[in-house]
Formats: C-alpha cells, structure tokens, sequence
C-alpha cells in the first residue's frame, strides 16, 4: 500500500479544473464540479472528492456524461420546478436546482426543485450547504445504482440514497447532515479498497449476502440499522427514491448502468435529483431560528460524554477536518494523484 | 402479568369516543383524536393507539391541555402556514394543519405547514397518510422531550422525534413509514413495561447510560444506528427538531416538560412539529408517479428474501396487522381496557 500525499487546497483545486478542462467541460460544468469535489475533500468525505475526478473524466470521454450541456429550469407552480440537466455533469444540475429552490423559497415560503436527465452528483451536502448559505434550511437527496440490501433481502436494491440536510447558525458554519442510508458509502467501501484497509463490521455483504469484512469481497452494502433495525434505514432509502426517481419519473435504483466497473459508459443513466429550501422568514422568522438554533447547539455541547467520547453537533466533525487541512493539506490517494499529475506533491505520510 | 384482550373495532372506537367526551373534549377535538388513536391501534401502532387515552384525558383534567380549543390557520406565503393549536390536543391541529399543507400544495405545487402550541400528537404517521390519501407525498414530523441520548453522550437529549413518510399507490394502500429516530418509541418501553416482557438488545440504557433490556431500568433510548452508527439516528433527531421546535419557535427537546411520570400536567408544552405536502401533478406528473410507484414496489417485493424472512415495504406490516386485526379485534392492554371500561369484553389471549 502507497500513502496518500497531502496537497495544498489551491492547488488541488487548480490540478481538478486543468483535468476537467481537458475532458472537455463547459466552465459553467469546471465551476460546479470543481466548488462540489472540493467541498467533500475540504471537509473530509473523501469518498465525494476529488478521487471521482478520473471517473468523470472518463464517463465524459465514453458520452455517458455531456462535458457541455444546456442546463434548463423550468417553473411549476408557486414554489415548485424542475431542472434538466441535459445529461451533464451532476454537479452542475444540482447545484442550478438548489439556487432555483431559494428562488421559489424566497417567494413562496419554500421551493422545491426536481433535477432530470442528471447524474452523479458528488456529496449530496454540498447541495444542502449551498441552501443553507442562503440562510435557508436545505435538502438535498438522490437515488443511485443498486448497491445496498433491503431488510431480510438477498440481492442488492436500492443505492445509498444520501439525505442531506443543512441550516445556517449566525456566525458560525452551518449545521449539516449528509448521510447515506446505508452505514457506509460505496464510495467509502471503493476508498477502503484502494488504501487497502479492513471495513468495519456489519455494513457489507459478499455476493451472496454474507457481512464481510473484505472490502475486496464486498459486493452489496447493508442499510442502516443493521441486524434488527435495518428496515428504518431501507425505507429511508426508500424516500430517497419516491422523491427523485419515482417523482421525477427518472431512472429507479435497481434500472441503473452502474456507475462503476466493467460498464456502458456511453449511455446517459438519467438520474433524478430533489432540493428543497425553507424559509425560516415565512415561519417564526429569522431571528427566532437564530436563536433556538444557538440556544439547541448549547445545549447538545453541553451534554457529558462518554469516556474517550465527544459529543457533536451534525457537521462539527467536518468543520474540524477543514480548519486541520487548511493547515495540513488535503490528503490524496495515489491513484487519484497520479491521475491530477501530482506525484511530485509533498509525500507526508496521511 | 395480565393478558391483554381483543375488542371489536367499532366497540373500542365507541368507547374511545366517550372517554375524551367525559373529558369534555369539544367535538372536533374527540373526532381527530379518536382518528388518530385509531389508525394506530388497526395498523399495530399500539405504542401510539388507544393506550394513550387515559393520558390525553389526565392531561386535559389537568389543564396542560385545551379541551376546546380554538385552532386557527394563518398562511405565511404561497406554500407555506402555520397552524396554532391553543394547546388542544394535538391531533386535532395536525391534521388540520396536514389538510392545509394539501390546499398549499394544490396550489403552489408543495405545502409547508407548521403547528404551533401544540401537544403530543400519537403517531405522526397518521397525518402523513392524510396527505397521501389525498394523492400527494406526505411528511410529518415532530419533536418530544428528551428520552434519547446523543452519540457518544451520557445523558437523554433529543426526543424519540419521529420521521413519517407516505406515498399514494394507484389502487392500493399507501406506501408509509412512520419511524422513531431511536431504534424504537419510549411508548413501546411504557408498553413493554405494561405487559412485562423484555427489551431486544442495544435500544435503551438506564439512568448512568449503562444498556440495559429491563423496561423498568430503561430510562433513555439509544439512537437509530447503534453503537458504530448512532451518530446519524441522533442526526436525524435533529433534523425533526430544526423543523419543528426550532422553525417554529416552540419548546427545544431539552426543554420540555415529561410527556409522562410525576410531572406538571397544568402547563401546557407549547409542542410544535411540521407537515409537509408534495403535489406529483407538478412534477413528472401523477400517471407517471403512480406508473413509478408500481414498479418499483413490484422489484422491491420481488427480492428473494433470507431464509425464514420476508421483504416488505414500509407499510406492508401495517396493513396486513389491520387485515387480521380487523377479523380478529384489537388487542387492549389491562390498564387501558380498565380504564375504557372495556373489562367485560372478550378474553380471547392476544
């Protein structure tokens, strides 16, 4: 196993747009992509980050992903509306469609925005965090090919579905939630793999649905709740489902190209996306959210941890993981390094 | 222990009725609240079903809560509204506040509603079917008082904060989650402790945060996701929180007078929660929708399942508990068939 190296954030960020570029994508596209991967690497969900720049530059290169397409929105009713993504890159999309949901939220209370014809999209929170900058609550959720179990089932149904969730706190860095329904990410189990490191129990299945350990071997994941309450976290991402493939008439998890592996990389898989934005305003208003916001993130603080423990706040982990690797560097694995021309970057161990 | 007994749905329905009318509840009041505690106890809820009536009717004896409010509706924007409670039982002011999430979303395309000066709701499911009975997707959420621990934390903070979903299924029953963001309710402990039987493993854990399966010693609840995973079952604790206590401006988990025990039951808990309803009209249409939904809950139920289980949709449990149920009966716990003066109903064990 090779270490990962540490990068420094502009220059990563430069190494993302130059390979972006020569695939191919729109600025509008090296924006969006480039602001969502660094997003995830910034704040530690490596999984999102700018390890899927090969994998994009490669499904651009096959004609699954269009480098350049014409974004359109499209207006509803009052506060709803749809963004099609013209088969580009998912970033892109969505992060049209969160602007456009605090558009329609601004207006009308909330917004909520179906994105069609998208793809993948990175780190759903991304999405959820762009909303809460603009002082609303934000969500933001996909579905995704076929890779984690239902409850008491042999095959692998839906995707990771991830719901993410974000809200502004006054003078601080939002709070923010972006889960997968599954304990782990596929991508986590794909980062595992190349780093060549055991996963921890529970949370995947070999071909034939037993848990493994070997992320090797790992071929389906297990939603969240294991054992005995694995069934709350397929129906959630079950929601996750309803609300993008199912409301947008988009593609359903198990009808996926998957988005990896031995594929057709040349079809677009039409992926459905849903965003929501809330206004507080239009509710007990701002200053009241700011408020109990500030007084409920006390409170949480304060609760005693375990031994060892640390009690936290939705994001606070994240935040953390920023604030070092501004300091520090972002941490690249190899392949993805060599891939952005960095092996000549500082080898610090990761 | 005491076997519970089995009565005939119109029967206990009649004598749920007659109980909060004794109460002095107002005829609104007795109508939602005898709805709601009645879609629970057919589908099997029985944590959040007619169990519950000598507590709503302790609670308006003792003025926590209005038993003739006046609820009022206000809109706030296109899409959105509150709905004030008056401290009535809070059934009565969700589903008027889900009905008004659907005038929203007829409308505007989505609803949001939030209810202020509310009270213990029963199963948030209930208004989320509401919505979906209505054609569109529906969410309900609430907060309660703190009974869950945090991650890693050594003292109960959250509520047991519920997440329901529903969904229309063309010629069917709706498709319906309606969840605890702990592993189970606190109502389902007080029930375990009714009926004396143990607790599974790793859902609650006494007053020094220790796990523990006695329902007597359960003095809070663990987090959706267990020890590895409790971190995102806390997380979306919150999420139900930002949305009601905080977007609303009411009571925050921490803060809330017990739901049960040696309490104050004269001050009225100022509960807030939130509806949320989605129009398929507005986005990819509800033929598509409803086309989306057969077909994804054909693949889902068409999964093999492991030896001795079978894979469900959310709901599927629920609907075949009311089938048998409603051949059957209901069953009653001992207290609660007591106090319903229900003692001379049928003794067939439950």
């Amino acid at each position: 196993m090779t270490s990962a190296i540490l990068v420094e954030a502009a220059q990563l960020e430069a190494s993302v747009r130059a390979a972006l570029e020569g695939a191919g994508a729109s600025a509008q596209s090296v924006d969006a992509t480039t602001r969502a991967l660094m997003h995830a690497s910034r704040v530690g969900v490596d999984s999102h980050g700018v390890r899927l720049v090969p994998h994009y530059c490669k499904v651009m290169a096959g004609g699954r992903v269009n480098p350049r397409p014409d974004v359109t929105a499209r207006r509803t009713a009052a506060a709803t509306g749809t963004v099609d993504g013209d088969h580009g890159l998912g970033h892109l999309t969505s992060y049209r469609a969160a602007e456009f949901a605090v558009e329609l939220a601004r207006e009308s209370g909330i917004g909520a925005v179906g994105a069609i014809r998208s793809s993948h999209l990175g780190a759903a929170g991304a999405y959820a965090m762009a909303i809460a900058e603009a002082g609303m609550i934000g969500f933001a959720t996909t579905n995704t090919d076929s890779v984690v179990g239902l409850f008491d089932g042999t095959r692998a149904f839906h995707g990771t579905n991830p719901l993410a969730f974000a809200a502004p706190v006054a003078g601080d860095k939002p709070w923010l939630l972006d889960m997968a329904t599954s304990s782990i990410p596929m991508n986590r189990v794909l980062l595992y793999r190349s780093l060549g490191q055991m996963l921890p129990a529970g949370v995947a299945a070999d071909p034939q649905g037993l848990a493994t350990r070997d992320p090797k071997e790992a071929d389906m994941l297990l939603p969240l709740g294991g054992e005995g309450y694995g069934f709350k976290g397929a129906a959630l991402a079950g929601v996750a489902t309803l609300l993008t493939g199912i409301l947008n008439g988009t593609t359903l998890d198990p009808d996926f190209i998957p988005m990896v592996g031995d594929v057709d990389v040349s079809t677009p898989r039409n992926m459905g996306h849903f965003f929501l934005a809330i206004d507080p305003e239009r509710f007990a208003g701002a200053a009241v959210f700011a408020d109990g916001m500030r007084r409920y993130l006390d409170a949480l603080r304060a609760v005693p941890p375990v031994d060892g423990g640390r009690v936290m706040a939705p994001g606070d982990r994240e935040w953390d993981v920023e604030a070092r690797r501004a300091q520090e560097g972002i941490p690249v694995d190899p392949d993805t390094a060599a891939f952005l021309g960095l092996r000549g970057a500082p080898q610090d161990a990761a």
